[in-house]
């Protein structure tokens, strides 16, 4: 087969056969094809997208480069979730103690942030001594016996896609649509799990701008599902201002840990409480929704899920005693304030730009290689909708070093907006799709 | 910059700065952007184009890359043709004698053939000790005294269009308009020439197959000679049968040395002179078409082309007994006859079979590293239009090895229709555009 005529053929909006998929993509793995084809391939594929059947040989292939997790000696329904990342995004620390205290298995294989948006293993990370490096043999041990493993991406699992993304991040083949989902369900289903729900997130903050683009992106994961026989659920969410009132790796674990007493803030409880009911669904659990809804905001409010999220850290290393006393938690040395500059109602806070913001403070990663700085980053007083007075805290902000200070309030003042009359709030949850 | 963003600028259908083009072209020369960020923003360029703007620049950056020539030194026109490639096209070996016998100086730096197509150099090589390496000092001092020099593209030429059409070839963005122009003009305008006319071929043995887009490639050179001060003249001329009778390289230059001497066939003595007349006049030299006409054939028939093109021989190392007496060149062994299954009207010859059942023989290459035979070939004893009755020679096949020759009958067996009735034969002269 000459790799050449692959390219040509989809560049010509030519149907690739399942063969052709998998042996492009073994043979990518292995070295054999080379980065440059490999790169006019994948903006043939941006022009050109990738039909149905296309899809999933193309993923099952990415899927089947590296290990796929066994967990058929695990009981009980493995289900994961996804988030498309977003701002303040801190669901998966609360979502998997919850689901496993609702009796599910999660495996859960996360990332890290970059840009505007955080990442799941950061956050872990600021928790002193949590280790997210677990052998294979021990992350399925902790999903048996807990009921979840928190951990990262392993080269053994899809190094198709490891290597894939890497390209694509070099040669703007990133906003691709099939590139997106066939990357994002070889990883997950390369978990071993059942069934998956996707958080896909719309709005300023997220990846998706527009509700047509997250609805296509869901509508192809769940068709990649459906033809690999795993059902996918997905929510599309807003993500135009930040998720909860945090946005900072330890600010955001103490966040955690009041949502899974009971005592966060309503959206981001509203949103993991509705996505672990998608997740018992999907997995055929759930015969009243109203019950179970209301079971999982008892896991909450009983302690039930915060013991499981105090035996996860535990069991990975970590110090537990975080969850009883948050102030253990590496915060940074200074914090300021950024007061309303006239009384309103705040109609807009742009969740990219305080993200960004949130990343010139050390919070995140401009590149892939920059490190973090778990202590640092900000506290929404207020959200969208709220009224404000002026001199009112609108924003803490949690510093170490005060150089990018200025620009930070800078940006902060530019991404909210105070309106003079209460605007509506658009609903958190915009969709469910199936 | 990063390059990343101008393969995204380009892929989202934005227009490059000249700066920016500059800069990714002089880097990727220089090995500091990598040939898969390349190759993105090649296939980005396939499906969005390049506007007039950019072609130029992209050109000129190509052009730049490395020596351009000067022959500001060299008095006269200096005017080159370029053709698009074709079976049976031994034309440059006729009209550069003839424009150089006509006062027009003519630098020309040729190709090699590859697939159904062949390649001037190969052709000139077929002379016994005929050299198209030669320095470019001597080059100009060739063309400055002769009239012409017969080179091939040396590594100082476009280095950045060599280096480019190699990643091209084997991604899959060989096929694209902007990308075949600026190929074709950078190096044109590097051998230093005041004005262009191209030989723009359409047809089944032509890279392009309708005349749009024979129409449209002409028109990309014609502006980009435009943007850079240099006329371009541009005829579109069928290629839809072989030009002339013979395919193969000695046995080109047998009928390239009887057309010299006005004893050529008429399809390939027309067109020759009608792409000199297009030099002359794009250089300004004509101002009475049908005495210019009558010249350039007078320039057959008494020998003047001829004595230009035996000097040229003997200057680059070659027998120039050859001209007198063909029987010098290297021809194969043996002949074999295709004769006629069926009386009628020969109504077609499919050029791009011909073509590869010559290369076949050994008389092209199917990949750039083989190696040729310049004896073998076909000649083509009937063309199309011409009546032909059962039993008389269609084609002599002249062949070394065997071993393929039942292919190659059967090849030109299909590639050859005889039909009932006579059919209109169009025109050899398509178009003609300015």
């Amino acid at each position: 087969m000459r790799f050449v005529e692959l390219i040509r053929k989809k560049r010509q909006g030519g149907e690739l056969t399942k063969e052709e998929l998998q042996r492009l993509v073994d043979a990518y793995t292995r070295g054999e094809v080379p980065d440059y084809q490999m790169s006019a391939f994948l903006m043939a594929v941006y022009f050109q997208s990738m039909t149905s059947a296309e899809l999933s040989a193309w993923t099952g292939a990415m899927l089947h480069s590296g290990e796929v997790l066994d967990l058929s000696t695990v009981d009980g329904a493995k289900v994961d979730k996804h988030s498309t990342g977003g701002v303040g995004d801190k669901v998966s620390l609360i979502l998997a103690p919850l689901a496993a205290a609702a009796g599910l298995k999660v495996p859960m294989i996360s990332g890290r942030g970059l840009g505007h948006t955080g990442g799941t293993l950061d956050k872990l990370e600021s928790i002193p001594g949590f280790d997210v490096n677990q052998s294979v043999e021990r992350f399925l041990e902790l999903v048996d016996t807990l009921g979840l493993g928190l951990i990262g991406q392993t080269g053994e699992i899809a190094p198709a896609d490891k290597k894939l993304y890497a390209l694509r991040d070099v040669t703007a083949t990133v906003e691709c649509i099939p590139l997106i989902a066939s990357s994002i369900m070889s990883k997950k289903l390369a978990e071993g799990i059942d069934a998956l729900v996707l958080d896909v997130k719309v709005g300023s903050g997220a990846f998706m701008k527009s509700m047509d683009r997250a609805r296509e992106l869901a509508q192809t994961m769940i068709g990649i599902g459906k033809a690999m026989d795993r059902p996918v659920r997905a929510l599309i969410t807003d993500m135009d201002q930040p998720l909860g009132l945090t946005i900072g790796n330890s600010l955001e674990v103490i966040e955690s840990i009041e949502t899974l007493r009971g005592e966060g803030p309503q959206d981001l409880t509203d949103l993991t409480v509705e996505l672990v009911l998608e997740m018992l669904d999907v997995a055929g659990k759930v015969t009243d929704r109203e019950a179970s809804r209301n079971h999982l905001v008892e896991l909450l409010h009983d302690g039930t899920a915060l013991s499981v999220f105090e035996k996860i850290i535990e069991a990975q290393g970590g110090d537990a005693s975080i969850c009883a006393d948050p102030s253990r938690l590496p915060l940074a040395k200074n914090t300021t304030v950024l007061e309303a500059w006239e009384s309103g109602h705040i109609s807009r806070i742009q969740a990219e730009s305080v993200g960004i913001a949130a990343m010139e403070l050390g919070a995140g990663r401009r590149r892939k290689e920059d490190d973090i700085d778990p202590g640092v980053g900000l506290v929404m007083e207020a959200k969208r909708g709220a009224r404000v007075e002026k001199g009112q805290p609108l924003v803490t902000i949690y510093y170490n070093d005060d150089k990018e200070l200025e620009k930070v309030r800078q940006m902060l003042r530019e991404a909210i907006v105070i309106g003079e009359a209460p605007e509506d709030v658009p609903p958190l949850i915009l969709e469910r799709l199936s």
